[in-house]
């Protein structure tokens, strides 16, 4: 079976042309075009695969379906996208009939994160494990729950919002409402919210000036970077993100025995010193019998990961 | 199809025989004798079964299968109990093999939190939802998944362990090493420890006096009454300690997509207020998809849940 998988970003969507084993015959990619209007990033996405049926068709291929990743809330049977945040023209997308309308080969449609953690099962890190947590560390904590190697969806589809685990009931505020989710922590802003005030106090960092001067120009991969370079204040910074984000990590080993988590995104790349945080305090406060099994893991496809998790749709 | 379901307790076991249909036919219960070996529990059992076997045979049914719910670890596969804390006498138990040798049927085990919800699934306050967490309120808490009408176990057979959910990271200490876990708020000595001290400066409350001279007779029941009798005190300690798991239930349904939460055990006989609370603040920090939809609801088979779903195991 030769499918299509694409990942719309709210920048780039990324596209490619798969084997079932997942080898990729060609890869394309557009801007989304997401402040210009539904029409023009469903246009890109039809151009794509004009692209890639093209190059299957020159390799004696044929297309035999069609999978997308979408950022948002999507009506999984219907086919039907809401209001994706990045994609601001977007309002209620039956995206799955328009696909048809103009491919007529078998459409699939499923949330960005969830593709992101598909395709680690089938192609990356989570290939040697049937169960586990996919997660992306970005703007926020984007997840996909994967059981005996399929997503998980929930009663609605609406499954894998773990960033919205609660870890302090009093904790900052969350952009859904709550207080205290691991999200309010880790995301990318709150993130930075938290360790300016840090870099500007501690002179010992070189990052205190620009925290001081600038602090907007801050980012995680420059803690990642000071940290590499052997800065304790940022490693303390990004220690103390994976522990937080350990205990929710925590949380869902008691409450689901997977103890498997697979973890990407532009935040995962501060490596070692987040991982050394995750693992310690996910161990630490895992029950008893889940903490010699724990297996935190880097996903290993990175922005591949949904392309290739879109194609495996179909599987 | 006419089963055995017998439940575990730490004082005494319950047993049912059952109809396909949840109808009991008979019931019996013997003191678990806890204390005592490992084989006079054993013992028990067969006796329970021997009665309800006697039973069946009365009205001409032979009995088809036999499920136990035991607290504690369970090899689900092998059917091997371990170390349940309240039989203290029990290490590494083979209680399907020991049941099957004496009789020649379908033997199911698991743990009695799963049979509790199963039960609450097939013949209780679950009956209309294919998917919901059974929560089981005493001196831990105890829960059971129900996906699509079963027991979700998980890699191991260890999922469920709602009470282990963080909800502060930097909370109290729980029996299990961790911080802040949701059962280190709401298992009754915990509520206790959290009650007393307000109690002891609110000369308001009825129960003022005893929390001064004997604290340790306090019990959750007293504060439910004290409450229903109008004592301010006593239901804000109640509806803190549903508020505090409101937290924990927020979190799930936000990473499961699952809204139908039911609780029993011994805490929840404190009615609405503390399920006012349980309510207020689970719909407030769910996400908002989750909020109209969340239903919390008490169980409605109380102490024969366990058995009742234990004879479900065969079903």
């Amino acid at each position: 079976m030769i499918t299509i998988g694409i990942d719309i970003g709210g920048t780039s969507m990324k596209a490619a042309l798969t084997e079932p084993g997942g080898a990729v015959l060609a890869k394309t990619r557009r801007p989304t075009l997401a402040d210009n209007s539904r029409d023009a990033t469903i246009e890109q996405l039809h151009s794509c695969i004009e692209e890639l049926t093209a190059k299957a068709a020159e390799s004696g291929h044929t297309v035999d379906g069609i999978g997308i990743g979408v950022p948002g809330t999507i009506d999984l049977e219907r086919g039907v996208v809401y209001h994706p945040p990045n994609l601001p023209q977007w309002d209620e997308v039956p995206l799955a009939d328009i696909m048809r309308s103009r491919w007529p080969v078998d459409v699939r449609i499923d949330n960005d994160a969830n593709c992101a953690a598909l395709g680690e099962a089938h192609f990356g890190a989570g290939r040697d494990y049937d169960n586990f947590i996919g997660l992306t560390l970005g703007t926020g904590v984007g997840s996909g729950i994967i059981l005996a190697n399929r997503i998980y969806h929930g009663e609605r589809g609406f499954a894998g919002e773990f960033g919205h685990i609660t870890i302090d009931y009093n904790g900052p505020r969350c952009n859904c409402g709550n207080l205290g989710c691991v999200e309010a922590y880790i995301g990318i802003r709150y993130m930075m919210r938290d360790a300016i005030p840090i870099l500007q106090n501690e002179s010992s960092s070189p990052l205190h000036q620009r925290a001081r001067n600038n602090p907007e120009s801050l980012s995680p991969e420059d803690l990642s970077r000071a940290a590499s370079d052997g800065d304790a204040v940022s490693a303390g910074v990004l220690r103390t993100a994976g522990e937080r984000l350990g205990v929710a990590i925590a949380s869902a080993a008691n409450l689901l025995d997977i103890t498997t988590f697979i973890i990407g995104g532009g935040i995962s790349a501060a490596g070692d010193v987040l991982f050394d945080g995750i693992r310690g305090s996910a161990t630490s406060r895992a029950l008893r019998v889940h903490r010699a099994r724990l297996t935190i893991l880097p996903a290993s496809l990175g922005n591949d990961a949904g392309m290739l998790g879109a194609a495996s749709l179909l599987l």
